[in-house]
């Protein structure tokens, strides 16, 4: 059981969701960087809940507090160990969690694994809360990978039917990951919030939840990024991504749609450029041999509808082993899917890190 | 670069497509394993070339050869090293890509990333004859796991238009996996074969290639397995499966469906049945908060269609940096989803038996 | 560059000596141990400074603080985080080693390593405060090891020219190692506290230090325990034992004294003993191929003397390149021997619990 | 259980004493290396047994086969594969250890951790033959090195009462180093080969064995390689040495002398030499804080005598559970230092290599 990761960066994740405190030590940054505090806040505030009708209505400031690593503003290159002081718990609200597990949340497999002896209150070390020191690590990663020239940018690909639209996988700049990374609703084109909006109200008001996709993006990798068949990109992007609860799928470039694909249609082909090989398509998104290409990095993710949500549904007490109707109370996202795309681009950002020291 | 995988169960895999030898090293396996030889062979069998139009002319008697490890056919606890000789290579066949990389092959970033200094014959340490040594650890990994009540098994779900039947989430049983896992086309539903092998020769008399989906399932495993955050079965499953070529897509249980389900849809709630916890349908294909659920594990990966196709191709010379045409010679697999099925059941055992120790 | 060690059982150090806090995250605990807190703290006094007058008179409460992993003084099994403020820092004091550093000390190599970014106030992350972390997770570590019949106990072997009685290897009980880990002073023959204490005393009038010996054992080890080649007991304990500030060599058994003896004298030969394999001595410490033997683990590490003394010292100004006198200021420890001595306890907890997983 | 070493260039190791072969798997080595074969071999030479009276006459070629990795005689990146074919096995010498374990060998504890089921023919995984691809990659790491400007060396520093010179630890050059490496009999004061052959040749004669001493060194490492707390020069390369046959304790510098140090006389103070920072003595052996610190890096590992002798020993037998006297046959070293320098080298150089990538 690790909530570590990393081989050069190593990223410990630590806290529960209604805990004393969250965080994260981050060993192997380099030094010298300095870090802009508030750049960082605010890839914070663009995960924190309470921000939107699309999120939970609890509050939580979530300000990073730096406990060590970091001298006058700078990175010193010893381990960075960060907290965020949990202020906003209502235990109350998921007393009888304890026996009847909430349906498609970790509550069951955890019960049996940790022998009844886990943090319940608000999924403990499950919760999505700890994907909070996820953005704080890749606010981190992304000043010293943008130092290098590379930019790291994702948005909603879709929520439930309503779509925004795609990256053009081999035309992306800079400029564009950082305009859809800066907005309050990440979509490309403005027109699809309305659509994916109005989705995840109509779920809110049924005391439902709803799916959807967040797609990624990186340029100024360097051609050849990524090592051996398990320690390529795609692997090690993969088991990170995997790392954000919800998420059920991970593909890059054309992804599912190769398997109707013909290799005529799928090859990338080369092409020389301003003196330089460039690709005349991107659909492997960016990697090859699970090396970085040299086109942009493209890929997605899927994640399921929250778990929780306030419709009665069948699940069982575990101590009396009978049948028990649920209803979930306490305050959750009716879809987590914009709070998610500051998270993908975290890992990912502390990931590409990892790779390119 | 990395071509070792594996915390308790270490895989290292070694070797070129057109070197001496190819095999690999499993350190960490339990001692006291009797293997059954014959049932190894039988799954090296699934994956070598040359048995089917689906795939490669190029032969290989693909014997697996014991280094270490194993007395008497007993494995001792010691490192089990097994290598596979090379017996059929045509370097000839691969001598213009040097400088002209095949599109959507590793060529090109192989090239930057090690000068020019990689074996390129058939893609070298690249090369989907690679996923040999995995099939043969595949099959030492499931006999110690069908020791603990665990099968597997997959199919092909889909090549180009042509689908199988998928497996029903909730309801797989040992003997069905088995059974699958036996034909030597791998589908559930055998009318769906020819129209798959329709799709394939379509491509192949075209210099074609085509792309798929393997769909895998996994019994008998204990309810809570997989650690926290980045250790869980889905983590760990997609780093092990992007380490097969051509892959480029992982999801579990309903995947990327999901996005367009709402929660009261996709939870799978509880009942009490048979005096035990059971779960009434399983969309998140076995796997909650990165643990097994007590449902079957469910999840598909998707591969592209081969690269290496005959029909003529935009590439650059690396040399002269000029546009050139390249058409790809040797022998080359029109699909390769039927090869893939073992390699995917595999790499899976792998990673499930390192997780189970 | 890492702060973290452990397969199983991950232990991630984080803090500067002179910073905020100072702390570590506990990764794979097992659940539902209940932990003394009470037993915890007389751990951490043991190592805390301003106690005795061989130690510097530095005070810290070195009071460890909960943050995550622990519900109602039980293991969740989630990541344990716990951090220590610093509440007595004399920054002053340090000021001048920015740029002049203290011979054998970290600072040099750091400050060519960091490129002088790094937290040089009473050595940053090189500050033997760090081990307060370690004795911490060391304390929980033997808890849960005590509940498997493990005990682990250490003294001062040797300060100087003043030596304590050895373990005797091949009989050790329990009740021992508990009994002179409970003296403030921990020698195993009460005798030879006044002469070690002259040996300080001696050293700490004239602003000089002195190193000594530490020699640890644990009893109660199944036999077989430890991994192959580099996964070996002696391998993973020299490897966390080294990471002590002030180690400088780690001998098993014999150890050096292996160097003069024929295998005849250093053999140590079985006999049955109650019906069990027990060993007719131990001067293989309890070693044999790397695993436990049966014997008592038993095996010392030097510390070299403080390297911070008051008396002047040839050094240079990194800034000048000049050579120059340096006269450290600050309260340091004349001998930090008996300070080390849980030190060494903990990380051999952590290391054999984690090896014991 | 773990045969497998390092971070970036993972070294995994097989093979059995009395096998089909032994070999190792290099991971991670850096692409267009022209490796000199010839230079391998006369490592390997260096520690092949038959070649001197000091060990024992079982003669093997260990002649190095290339698997992979390596194309026209340069390396590909791609895993470094090798194997040695073990050409001249006595099994019967070794028929009556399966049950009456060697006292001091791995065969006890080896036989209770694998439960019978380990090759015992030689000591199987646990032999000091496993040594032989330890060397090898040290061959081709050391040839890396050299390239970096970095060369290692070690000698034969004692054996029983007879010591050779030792290394004046602050004024070593690599031509001295070299020159050391090359001799038959490897110390730096040839006058002492004489009394350490005559120390060998009494136990020998008596069927007996003797310990002793290897001390190496290495120069040109750039100031401040290594890591933090557990990821040191010194927890690093301790962990390496202590996976070699027989190894029962590692110093560096003054080592276990620092015991008896005032910080007066251990620490090694700084002066401006030729316009750069220069130690005045070199008591750490070249680490501070775990880091290079510029000064030659240098250090003494201890080795135990042979367990294996041919003089009477009380054993028992683990069937009958009965005390019995065991003579064991077979060809023995009466003292495995000398050919356990190349070893130490080797084995250095990967972990140098390690922390250089």
């Amino acid at each position: 059981m690790s909530s570590v990761i990393g081989n050069k960066i190593k990223l410990s994740i630590f806290g529960e969701s209604h805990g004393e405190a969250i965080g994260c030590v981050i060993d192997g940054l380099p030094n010298g960087i300095k870090l802009d505090f508030d750049e960082i806040n605010r890839e914070m505030a663009r995960r924190a809940p309470g921000n939107d009708k699309t999120a939970t209505t609890r509050k939580e400031s979530d300000a990073p507090h730096i406990l060590s690593g970091v001298l006058n503003g700078v990175t010193t290159g010893a381990p960075l160990a960060m907290e965020i002081k949990n202020t906003n718990t209502r235990i109350g609200d998921y007393g009888n969690l304890m026996l009847v597990p909430r349906p498609s949340h970790s509550d069951y497999p955890a019960y049996v694994k940790y022998n009844g002896n886990n943090d319940v209150r608000g999924g403990g070390h499950f919760s999505g809360r700890l994907t909070a020191p996820i953005v704080f690590a890749g606010a981190v990663a992304k000043q010293i990978l943008k130092a290098k020239g590379i930019t790291i940018g994702a948005h909603i690909s879709r929520i439930g039917s309503a779509c925004d639209h795609c990256f053009d996988k081999n035309n992306i700049r800079a400029a564009e990951l950082d305009a859809v990374a800066h907005k309050q609703f990440a979509v490309i084109n403005d027109e699809s919030e309305a659509e994916m909006r109005a989705c995840v109200e109509a779920a809110r008001i049924n005391g439902d939840s709803i799916g959807g996709i967040v797609e990624c993006a990186a340029v100024g990798l360097p051609v050849g990024l990524g090592g051996n068949m398990f320690d390529t990109i795609e692997s090690r992007l993969s088991a990170a991504l995997f790392g954000i609860p919800a998420v059920k799928g991970v593909q890059f470039g054309a992804g599912f749609d190769f398997a109707e694909m013909l290799g005529s249609e799928a090859n990338d082909g080369y092409e020389i450029k301003n003196g330089e090989v460039a690709l005349l398509s991107n659909h492997n998104g960016g990697v090859l041999g699970g090396m970085s290409s040299g086109a942009p990095l493209v890929f997605s993710v899927v994640l399921k509808p929250t778990p929780s949500i306030s419709v009665p549904q069948k699940s069982v007490n575990l101590q009396t082993m009978e049948n028990e109707t649920l209803v979930v109370k306490g305050r959750h996202d009716p879809c987590v899917v914009p709070r998610a795309v500051p998270v993908v681009e975290g890992i990912t950002a502390v990931t590409l890190l990892d790779l390119m020291m």
